[in-house]
C-alpha cells in the first residue's frame, strides 16, 4: 500500500513531493484512495468539497468514528506529512478485521483535499469548506501563482466547483474524529516515545507584507535617489526573527515574490509571506504587530511604502478533553487503565518511567484538518516519532517501527471508540 | 515608426516591456526592424549572431560607419532603453537624405540581440558573440526560468544555434560606431543639457549568491534548530548596501530565487543576484570581498552553506579618446568649432555656460553594447536626457524635444564621419 503510493507526484530533481491541489499528481493519489478503498470492500464517496471517504459499514447507520489525514504536500514536501495519516488509517482497518473486532458504529477513512494549501496559500481547504470556514465564493476565487482560480483548477480536474460548501449533515454523523499524523518536531524523540496525544495546536497566522519601491537601473541610480523594496524586506526577515525569539514564538519569512526580479533592475516591489505561531493568540498578535512597525520603521527610512494584509488565520485549538483522555487511557499500558487517573495523561513534561509511563500529550505549532474540525465535531490527534525532527522536507522521516506503533495506537483508539 | 514599435511586447497589467531574447515579442521587435529597413530601400541582412543590419550604400564597399543599439528589455522594461538608439538611427538616415548629405562610407543601421540578459542572464549576448567576448558552446548552454537552453530558444524562433561564433570580417569593416541611448541617470538633466556623449563606462558585474541551509517546518521548529538560509541573505542584502555607500558605489541585491518557496516551509535554498560597479576594477574588486565576506559571517552564525559564483564581469571601458573628441567637436556649437580645443569638452564637470558651453561628456555605470565592441572597433555613445533619471522601468522617460535633439545630433555625428 505505502508502496503504490511513494512514487506518485515525487519530483526526481529534489527528491520531494509536488501533490498540489487538483494537479495531477493529486488526481493519482485520489485515484490510489479510490483503489485502496475498493480493494478492502469499503464504500467509497467524494463529498461536496472534494474530500474523499472510504466507509466500513453503512455510513447512515449510526455515529461514526472517522480517521484519515491528507495526501497532498507542501511543495518538495517529505513522505510521510499526511499521507502516514492515511496509509495508517487504512492499515488500522485491516488491524481491526485481523483481531476479529466488530464495529458497532460505521468507520471511516477519510482524505481531506488541499491541506497544506501550496497551490492557492489557504491552508485546510478541504475541511474549512464542510466546516464552514470558508466560503464556496472565496474559495472559488483564490488563484495560484499562475492566476488560475480554483474554480478553473477544479473543473480541468473533472470536479464541479458549484457543488462546493458546507457540509453540516455530514459532520453531524461523525462522533470522532482521529488524525495521525507524524510528529513535526522532536519532543516524542527527546522523550523516548514512539507515540504520543494531541493537547493543542498554536494559533497561527498567514501576512503578506507588500513592499513597494520604485524600479530602477541598478547600475546607473545613485543610491540615496533610491527607493529599494528589498533593504525593508532584508530588516523585516531580521526582525520578525529577532522579535520571535524574545516572545518565545515563531515567525518565518519562506516565501517571496519579486518585480520585475531582473539582476540589473532595482525591484520595484517585493512581496513577503510571514509565518507566524505563538503558545496564545494576544503573544501572536503582539509578535506581528511587533514585527509590522519594524518594518514601517524601515520602510520610513527607505521611502518604501507597506501594506499587510493578514491571509489566513487559525485561533488557537484545545482538542476535547474527553476525547483526548480516552485515547490516553486507550493508549496505557493494561495496569494503568485499571486504576490510574486518565488525568495523568496530561502531563506532557513528564520523564518516562518505563512500562507504566503515560502517553505523551503534546502541543503542536503545525495546523491540522483536525484543528479545523475540532470546532463541529470531538477531534483527536496522534502523533508518531520523527527522529530528526525535520518535516515539510524530504528528510522528514518515521521509523519502521514506530509506524506500526502508530497503526496498533491507532487499532486500539479504533476499537475503543467504536467496538466496546 | 516610433508608434508601430510601442505597442509590441508592453504587458497590459504593468505597462512595462517583456521583450526577452527569442520570445515571440522579441520576433515582433525584428519583423519591426525589417519593415523599417524596406521602407528606406536598406539592405538588410541578419548576421550569424542573428544581430540585425539595415544598410544604406554597399556593405562592402569602404569602411562603415555603424549606429544604433538594441530593442530587447528589462523584464517590465520602459520604452527608451535601446528602442530610442534604434528609431533614432533611422531618423538620422531620414535626416541626413532630407539634407542631401552624401555618404562616402557604407553607413548601417544595427539592432543588436539580447542586450539586457534578462531571459538567459548575460548581458549584451549579440555583441559578445560577435566580439568573441562569449564563446558558441557558452551561449548555447546558457538557460532560462524554465530550463530552456538559448540554442533550444533560438531553434524555436527559426534560428540556426549552430552558426554562432565570432564575426572579426564584419567588425573589421567598421571604421565607427555610434550608439544612442536615453541617460540612466539624472547628470544630463541637472546640466540643463539635451544630449552629451559618453566618456567610459564603469566596470561591473554580476555574482550569483546561493545560500543553502534546511528546509522545515515554519510552523513546528525551534527557531534554535533552523539552519534558515533567508536571514543569511537578509542580512547580506543590507550589508551590500552599506558597503557600496563607503566605497562609493552601486550593489544591488534586484532578483531572488526560492526553494521551495512555500508560505509554511523555511526555505532550503536562497539565491540571490548581486549587481555591483564601480569607478575602477579594485574598488569593485574588494566593495564585492566584503561583501561576501559579511554573508560567509552571518552564514557560519545561521549554519548556512554559501558558494558565490561570478557569472559576468566587463571591465572598465574608457571610450576611445580620438572618436569621442570628434563628437564633442561635432556636437560644440558653430564658434567653438572654428577655434575652441576639443579637449575642453571633456571636462565633465564644467558648469553650463550658455551658447558656447560644450557638450556634457559623462560616464556610466550602465553596461553598453558599445562598450563590448570599444575592443574591436572605434566606438563613442550619445546620450539623451532622461528627466526622471528613472530607467529599467516603464517611468523612464525623455522629452520629445530632447529625442528630436538627440536625432539631429546623431545625424551631425553620421555626416560628420561618413559624409565629409
Amino acid at each position: 500500500m505505502w508502496r503504490d503510493l511513494l512514487p506518485l507526484g515525487r519530483s526526481a530533481a529534489s527528491g520531494g513531493y509536488r501533490r498540489y491541489a487538483w494537479n495531477s499528481a493529486d488526481a493519482d493519489c485520489r485515484a490510489w484512495f479510490r483503489d485502496q478503498a475498493a480493494a478492502r470492500g469499503l464504500t467509497y464517496e467524494q463529498d461536496r468539497n472534494g474530500n474523499q471517504w472510504a466507509w466500513l459499514g453503512d455510513p447512515l447507520a449510526g455515529q461514526a468514528v472517522v480517521t484519515g489525514s491528507h495526501l497532498d504536500s507542501v511543495p518538495d514536501g517529505g513522505a510521510y506529512d499526511g499521507p502516514l495519516g492515511v496509509v495508517s488509517a487504512f492499515a488500522a482497518l485491516d488491524e481491526l478485521r485481523d483481531r476479529g473486532a466488530t464495529p458497532r458504529k460505521p468507520l471511516a477513512v477519510v482524505n481531506f483535499g488541499d491541506e497544506e494549501g501550496a497551490r492557492f496559500g489557504v491552508a485546510c481547504v478541504g475541511s474549512r469548506l464542510t466546516a464552514g470556514r470558508l466560503t464556496p465564493e472565496q474559495a472559488r476565487e483564490l488563484r495560484d501563482a499562475d492566476g488560475v482560480t480554483m474554480a478553473a483548477a477544479m473543473e480541468q480536474a473533472g470536479y464541479d466547483p458549484a457543488a462546493i460548501g458546507p457540509d453540516p449533515e455530514r459532520l453531524a454523523r461523525v462522533d470522532a474524529f482521529v488524525e495521525l499524523h507524524v510528529e513535526q518536531g522532536r519532543a516524542l524523540d527527546l522523550r523516548g516515545a514512539p507515540v504520543g496525544v494531541a493537547s493543542a495546536i498554536w494559533p497561527h497566522g498567514r501576512w503578506r507584507f507588500d513592499f513597494r519601491g520604485e524600479a530602477n537601473h541598478a547600475g546607473t541610480t545613485r543610491l540615496e535617489d533610491r527607493h529599494d523594496p528589498m533593504l525593508t524586506y532584508a530588516e523585516t526577515v531580521l526582525a520578525a526573527r529577532d522579535r520571535a525569539r524574545l516572545a518565545g514564538a515563531l515567525a518565518t519569512f519562506g516565501k517571496v515574490a519579486v518585480e520585475p526580479n531582473g539582476v540589473n533592475a532595482i525591484a520595484s516591489l517585493v512581496r513577503g509571506w510571514l509565518d507566524s505561531r505563538a503558545a496564545d493568540e494576544d503573544t501572536l498578535a503582539e509578535l506581528v504587530a511587533a514585527i509590522e512597525a519594524a518594518a514601517r520603521e524601515r520602510g520610513a527610512r527607505d521611502g518604501v511604502d507597506i501594506q499587510v494584509v493578514r491571509e489566513s488565520f487559525t485561533p488557537v485549538v484545545d482538542f476535547a478533553h474527553d476525547l483526548r483522555d480516552r485515547l490516553t487511557a486507550l493508549l496505557a499500558p493494561a495496569e494503568s487503565l485499571s486504576g490510574a487517573p486518565s488525568t495523568t495523561a496530561a502531563t506532557a513534561s513528564a520523564p518516562p518511567s518505563g512500562a507504566t509511563s503515560p502517553v505523551p500529550v503534546l502541543p503542536t505549532g503545525a495546523g491540522h484538518d483536525a484543528g479545523i474540525l475540532s470546532q463541529a465535531v470531538p477531534t483527536a490527534m496522534l502523533f508518531v516519532r520523527n527522529p530528526t525532527g525535520v518535516s515539510h522536507s524530504p528528510a522528514e522521516a518515521a521509523g519502521e517501527d514506530d509506524c506500526v506503533a502508530g497503526v496498533t495506537a491507532l487499532a486500539d483508539v479504533l476499537e475503543g471508540l467504536a467496538c466496546r
